[in-house]
């Protein structure tokens, strides 16, 4: 039997939003990439719900886009619905959220794999990973399929999803699969115990599809989409994406046509009749009666999870999605749950909306193998294995922009691995991946792993808003995107820069004519004399109308595309508390990045705790700054490490 | 453990072309009706070419649309491309065909699932058909599912596909599966056996898909789309369907702008080289090496059951076809094979325009088990189970259009059942459908059995363009279709015939007036005096351009919608032929009509010669006409038959 082999730079096993990210960094780095994936028909397949963002997993999003990744042009491509969320609260957690069209959105995800140029698809499942040893190190050298064919890599991505050994459960129903539809990546799992990597067992779930026409929609409450534009990539908002768009289905109530189309969603409401049915079949959930033994995410959690843990709420709110334009399936958001089918239809038809409910498919739970933290580095490569990456759920993290946010840092260092070049870590204080990947590597999760912003210490310099900002000098080093987009966001900073600059040189007096072209444009007078910079502060003060009055009173134009005039009042509004956490940063680098080497043996170093030097061995901090942050090291432990580390120096 | 339970008038397995289509006859014929199928992100699937139609197979879809089926909307919605096939040969054998964007094709079906009132979509797949038997019949009462539940009903159609016991396989490789991505359907084929069906073994194959990027189209002729409007569907032709569409990826040469956006095919061809590669490794073949031992269909032959069969042949055409509006995926129409993938690639290079070719998806073929057609009767029913029907590939036919066909008649049928109404039996004399049902059930075929314009004896009357008249009476009777529709069918019918009679009506004398009148039209001089209607006949003669001769010589206004311009043009052309064939039905009408009694005792029927004795035993042909066509059954045996039933009468 001869074996068919091929040579590739870097080949990423899986095509989810985790593989998709990779692949696509990898190739834009220049190097050339294979995908292996068992159905191409799948690639970026949203298995649970088909929505992209909201806080934390808006803001990776708009990393994501940042750094040239895809995810965020694929949404603003397919998106049936965008909103904003959060409008009321801090400009840190606003974050923009959207509903896909669930056959679309891979659609454009796989034209994006496809018209990458040096990035190869093809539809194989890997079942073994085969490594050369050298002067005791592991490296990877090819990956074989279940097709009998073997690909030569420099550096391999792994990004299978749920799919290691992955277990389907609803009540007593129980069958093997990585999703429905899709069969489980046993020899692959294998393989990766094989090479001596720790796995451990986590669990998701999915609530189940409903039939629109079984829905009572004048008993839920329509809830609308941005009314003005909104996007959450660059090139969304220059104007330079395809939509890819249908006509609706006319059957949804509340359907709206301003600067594009959209879908509505639904708001309804468990009630007592709804939990009660729930109670007394908790004997036959899996999760509580011990057939689950894996653990799900406390942030995404199951139906019955919230009416045992919450006894006391009488009512939770579950959406109703449309999984896309020209479907009646509806997505039942927040009844996520592995409870017995007919408890299922039991419990859904409590809700008035609901009475007549017919399911399309039942929501159930899946089981399934991750690494186990300790494996992997900050680049997300493997401890043990050279040239071997990691990312996505089988990380231990939940959630498609999780996924897509470590795909990138992984694709792009297998890149830079085999290419011999200085990885990417992207700093906490840099961006919401750096901080899911800081957290990942040296903290020990027994659930799945969610974004959120409440781990982000230095939130308020995260922002949707200023990602590009943020990162896209990285993302233009990298390879990850052009000169012209790199020159066009250094003009929107210039821009910014200038413009505040122009505010604070700009002062506002008590007279009359100032106070009318005030009045004129609806603006609050003034309180005193205050430079514009100051007036804008102000939380009443929008920047248009402020720029529209400046001008009348003789200034040079001052107008701004729309998504940098809200840049400008952010970044006026909070000017202080910016600055302040900018210093906070700052005062911290040196700790922060104090880098440990590598080789430290942890055993022969005098004065640290039992638990810390355990902890620390098995975690190899890169830096005192993660050395700090692992659970069971204590600020003694880092001060003893510090002086280590002086003296070594 | 309790199982969910609940009852449906019909239940259909599957939603492949076949199971679509039964599905949506069912509950439009009044029949609440479920359809059970593991994936409802795969409903109506090409997993082979993303096409529709051509010879014989145009003829079904158009049937299809006729009795109020959908494959005709669906390819009208979805098509990237669509021409008129045998334009240079007679009207019989002309037939439409068309590309698919492979993504929204299924979106289109599963949208008129979806919206189909008293049809309900499930994600489920069944294990087990339960039976009741009382009287010493059996009768189908249930199916269970994997997911445990049990759903009751009346009637059950089986289209499972090429899933029972699906194998795949490409040279060295195998894997248990009824198509890439897809599990094989092991516990239902051993429920069907435990039933005491009989079941054969069947294969198919699909070829290669490439990157359209390592194609050099210049060295590939390019093939346009029709420009003129071309449609499947009545309602398309009517204008009353709403296209889904997507703009054209730019990388393909030859995409053409008029009657609607179409993507083109290119033409490519094998030579010397290719031939040698795959003959170099024909041991390594699986249908020449003894792994595959299920036979395939001669009409669709493998490239390398091509290249062994017809040795002396230096070169085969090939074709290109892009997979849908946004892909890059190229579908290599002629080269399906199980050769080694090794192989695939290397033969496919030896074609200059495929040089670089680089491939996304590997061939392969797949081996099913498919029930034996003695095992079925002429409305699609199961000789030994009540209430159970067949349709598709399970019954051992091969393509999407014959699925749907029989899809159609097995639905209406289980449908008609749980009625206590009469089923719907098609004539050969009526329909394609018809010629196809006939054949499955009196004859032997040991390989899948394909739609071919030569099995209809009758094909001067079964085209393209009457469809509608052959078919909406009975669509109309069996509620398959609207009132509205039926009467505007009716209306068409009536334009025909009042329109020939008005061109039999008008004379045209061969004076000056006329004269110039046809030559300022184009058209040729009168040779004599003639009727308009013979006028006609002649070939260079086009309806449109005759009737403004005769509106400019006075006549009342003959304009009528272009379809129905050619159909009067066959009418009048052809008129002597179709009457013969006309009369050539009626004379026989007697012998293929005359019912056969069900109980009939083969064994105490005198004078039969055994073999024919043993053939009507196993095939029970329910007419005498059914009768004569069994192989083994000789006309003298007819005979015999004939005098017999005489007798009884
Ligand atoms: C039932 C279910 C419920 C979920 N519920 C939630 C939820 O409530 N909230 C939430 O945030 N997230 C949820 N998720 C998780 C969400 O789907 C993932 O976070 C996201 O898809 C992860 O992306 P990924 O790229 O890591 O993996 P996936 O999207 O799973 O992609 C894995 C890829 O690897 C491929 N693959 C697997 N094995 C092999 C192999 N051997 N060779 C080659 N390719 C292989 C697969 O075909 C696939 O392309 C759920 C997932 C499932 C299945
Ligand atoms: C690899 C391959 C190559 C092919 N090549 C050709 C070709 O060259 N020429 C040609 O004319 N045709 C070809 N075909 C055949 C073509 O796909 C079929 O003719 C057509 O799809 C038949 O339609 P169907 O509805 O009978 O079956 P399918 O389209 O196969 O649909 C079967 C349906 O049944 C469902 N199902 C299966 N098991 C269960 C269960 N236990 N419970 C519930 N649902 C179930 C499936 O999920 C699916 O929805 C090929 C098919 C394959 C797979």
């Amino acid at each position: 039997m001869s074996v068919y082999t091929e040579q590739f730079d870097v080949i990423v096993i899986g095509a989810g939003h985790a593989g998709c990210e990779a692949a696509l960094a990898s190739a834009r780095a220049g190097c050339t990439t294979l995908v292996l994936t068992p159905n191409l028909d799948r690639i970026g397949f949203m298995p649970c719900n088909p929505s992209i963002g909201g806080p934390a997993k808006g803001h990776l999003v708009r990393e994501v886009d940042a750094l040239g990744g895809e995810m965020g042009r694929a949404i603003d491509r397919t998106a049936i619905q965008i909103r904003m969320l959060n409008t009321s609260k801090g400009p840190a957690v606003q974050a923009p959220r959207a509903q896909a069209d669930k056959m679309l959105y891979p659609m454009a995800m796989k034209e994006a794999l496809e018209r990458q140029p040096r990035l190869t698809l093809r539809q194989e499942a890997v079942t073994d990973i085969e490594l050369v040893t050298a002067g005791g190190r592991h490296r990877v050298q090819a990956v074989r399929t279940d097709a009998g064919n073997r690909y030569l890599a420099g550096a391999v991505v792994v990004t299978a999803g749920t799919f290691l050994r992955g277990r389907m459960i609803a009540g007593e129903w129980r069958a093997a699969g990585g999703r429905a539809g899709d069969p489980a990546a046993t020899a692959l799992s294998a393989s990766l115990s094989d090479l001596g990597i720790r796995l451990r067992r986590l669990k998701t779930g999915t609530p189940p599809r409903i039939d629109a026409r079984s829905i009572d929609f004048s008993k839920a409450e329509v809830q609308t989409g941005s009314d003005r534009p909104l996007w959450f990539s660059f090139d969304g908002a220059q104007g330079r994406i395809e939509r890819l768009e249908l006509p609706p289905l006319p059957i949804y109530p509340g359907i709206t046509d301003g600067w594009r189309v959209q879908m509505p969603c639904y708001l309804i409401h468990t009630n007592p009749a709804t939990h009660d049915i729930i109670a007394a079949n908790i004997d036959r959930a899996p999760m509580f009666n011990g057939t689950i033994q894996a653990v799900g995410t406390r942030y995404c959690p199951s139906i019955e999870d919230k009416i045992v843990r919450f006894r006391d709420k009488p009512s939770h709110g579950l959406f109703l999605e449309p999984e896309g334009w020209r479907t009646t399936e509806v997505y039942v958001q927040g009844a996520n749950t592995s409870l017995p089918q007919d408890v299922q239809l039991a419990f859904l038809r409590t809700i008035p909306a609901l009475a007549e409910a017919t399911i399309t498919r039942y929501g159930y739970a899946v089981e399934y193998d991750a690494i186990d933290s300790s494996e992997l580095t900050r680049t997300l490569a493997a401890r043990r294995v050279d040239g071997l990456f990691f990312a996505g759920q089988v990380c231990g993290t939940s959630g498609y922009e999780e996924a897509a946010g470590q795909g990138i840092v992984a694709g792009l260092n297998a890149a830079c691995f085999t290419q011999g070049a200085e990885p990417l870590v992207l700093r906490r204080d840099q961006s919401y991946i750096g901080v899911m990947i800081d957290d990942l590597t040296t903290q020990e999760f027994v659930e799945p792993y969610r974004m959120l912003t409440s781990r982000a210490e230095h939130r308020l310099l995260l922002r949707c808003d200023n990602a590009e900002a943020r990162l896209s000098d990285i993302a233009y080093r990298f390879g990850l995107i052009s000169r012209e987009r790199w020159e066009a966001v250094q003009a929107e900073s210039r821009i910014i820069t200038e413009t505040l600059a122009r505010l604070a040189a700009h002062h506002l007096s008590m007279n009359p004519r100032t106070a009318e072209a005030l009045e004129r444009a609806g603006l609050p007078p003034l309180a005193r004399n205050q430079t514009a910079l100051d007036y804008l502060r102000r939380p009443e003060v929008r920047y248009e109308a402020l720029a529209s009055v400046l001008e009348a009173l003789g200034a040079d134009s001052l107008s701004v595309p729309s998504r940098l005039a809200e840049r400008i009042e952010v970044e006026a509004r909070y000017e202080a508390y910016i600055e302040k956490e900018l210093a906070r940063v700052e005062r911290i680098r040196h700790l922060e990045e104090r880098p440990i080497p590598d080789g430290i043996d942890y055993t022969a170093l005098a004065g640290l705790r039992n638990e810390a030097r355990e902890k620390l061995a098995r975690f190899r901090p890169a830096t005192l700054g993660q050395a700090s942050r692992i659970a069971g090291v204590t600020p003694g432990d880092v001060a003893v490490l510090m002086v280590h580390l002086e003296r070594g120096a």
